[in-house]
């Protein structure tokens, strides 16, 4: 069975205006690369109920997963889940046992407002986690989860485990001393030779030296280390010095 | 006249894959917005041909600008340039003075996959700049430039001059130790009475306690000043602590 695939969508304002610098997509990337869930894709939008919904019909029709972040709390900016319910044709329903939990969170402190964190598109599932705040949910295939880093990573430890997983990628990974110009040709005749195999050739300069890393990576753990062998060999032919990463 | 609009392209598995943390939004994100160009949508791709060319006939048609990032080279997994000649229907032209400008820099060391880079969309606008490497290009609506931090950050720059700029937007910030609920409702009906100023609140904790960070940005600095006045009233009116940002 092939791998499921997924999307991220990061909700926000705060990326576009460049106020904040999104944390979220490089840990996703990696945490769902482990777990064998393929990331295709990832947007950013304003906090603009067209531009979400939009983009959430867009991608849960074409991907197993979204993974939205972002726009989850109590202010008037945080409209995730009434747009995603709306996306859906849903109404928003408040859960009871979230409510419970808030009011004891908050005790003497809590606001009104705070309460429509116990707000969830009708049908979706809390992912009820260990920490003392408003869980996130699962409407059908859209995983709704915190912008904050932190919060972010608790409630996708929490999703996890309540999703379809498949086989992790295996990655190889060389840095050389050596301008990638010099083995450009010799790499996609590699490539073509392994055409379940991504290579990947990543310059950069460091001190003005010109190196690159180059990254074969693929489901396959014997045809990805073949493929490094190859490169191995093309980098040792060409005398390219390697480069402790 | 209503400022531009853009959308940014980010073309890379590395980032989709974790490998890398993409750096170049953040820095888009905040020089566009100081050149009043409003940036309304970023998206990650792979480096897949379909996946590109959806992606750059979708919002090329939609906003002002679309700036991408990444797949600019010599090797097999750059191909940026000839997918985004595919989605406008073009052929791929070397550009001569680019090529020449390739071999006296390579010189003996010239590869001839080196000058793939010297490689354009038939009809786009080089973007020279100072440095010794192959220039960015601007084909119709679309900044194409490099995925290294460094040499897409000269490419911008490059760039810029020869867009349409607009009235940069204005931004005030506080930084308060509330919990964003206790002043949720209040804070809304300051963003219904001034609807063209985006009031954002931005939650977080350090070492456990609340604090929020409030933002009002728009393009008129008089009513941006006169919401954020309104917010800080608010703030006195609850007794919240200030927290030096």
């Amino acid at each position: 069975m092939p791998n499921p695939t997924a999307a991220i969508l990061i909700i926000g304002n705060e990326v576009l205006s460049g106020r904040t610098a999104d944390a979220n997509l490089n840990h996703l990337a990696r945490r769902l690369g482990e777990c064998g869930i393929n990331l295709e894709e990832c947007r950013v939008v304003k906090d603009v109920p067209d531009a979400i919904i939009t983009a959430v019909n867009a991608l849960r029709t074409q991907y197993t997963y979204v993974f939205t972040t972002g726009g989850i709390g109590p202010t008037h900016d945080d409209i995730t889940i009434p747009t995603i319910a709306q996306a859906f044709g849903v109404a928003v329903e408040r859960n009871l046992q979230v409510e419970t939990k808030l009011r004891e969170y908050y005790a003497s402190r809590l606001a009104p407002a705070a309460l429509r964190m116990a707000d969830y598109p009708a049908g979706a599932r809390v992912v009820w986690h260990g920490e003392q705040f408003a869980p996130g949910c699962i409407m059908e295939n859209v995983i709704i989860m915190a912008g904050q880093p932190r919060i972010m990573q608790i409630m996708l430890e929490a999703a996890l485990p309540m999703l379809t997983q498949g086989e992790p990628m295996h990655t190889r990974q060389i840095d050389v001393w050596v301008y990638e110009s010099a083995i450009a040709e010799a790499l996609e005749s590699i490539q073509n030779r392994f055409p379940d195999v991504d290579i990947g050739s990543y310059p950069y300069r460091i001190e003005g030296r010109p190196g690159t890393a180059l990254v074969a990576r693929g489901l396959n753990p014997e045809t990805v280390e073949e493929a490094f062998t190859a490169i191995k060999t093309l980098l040792e032919n060409v005398g390219a010095e390697t480069r402790a990463a």
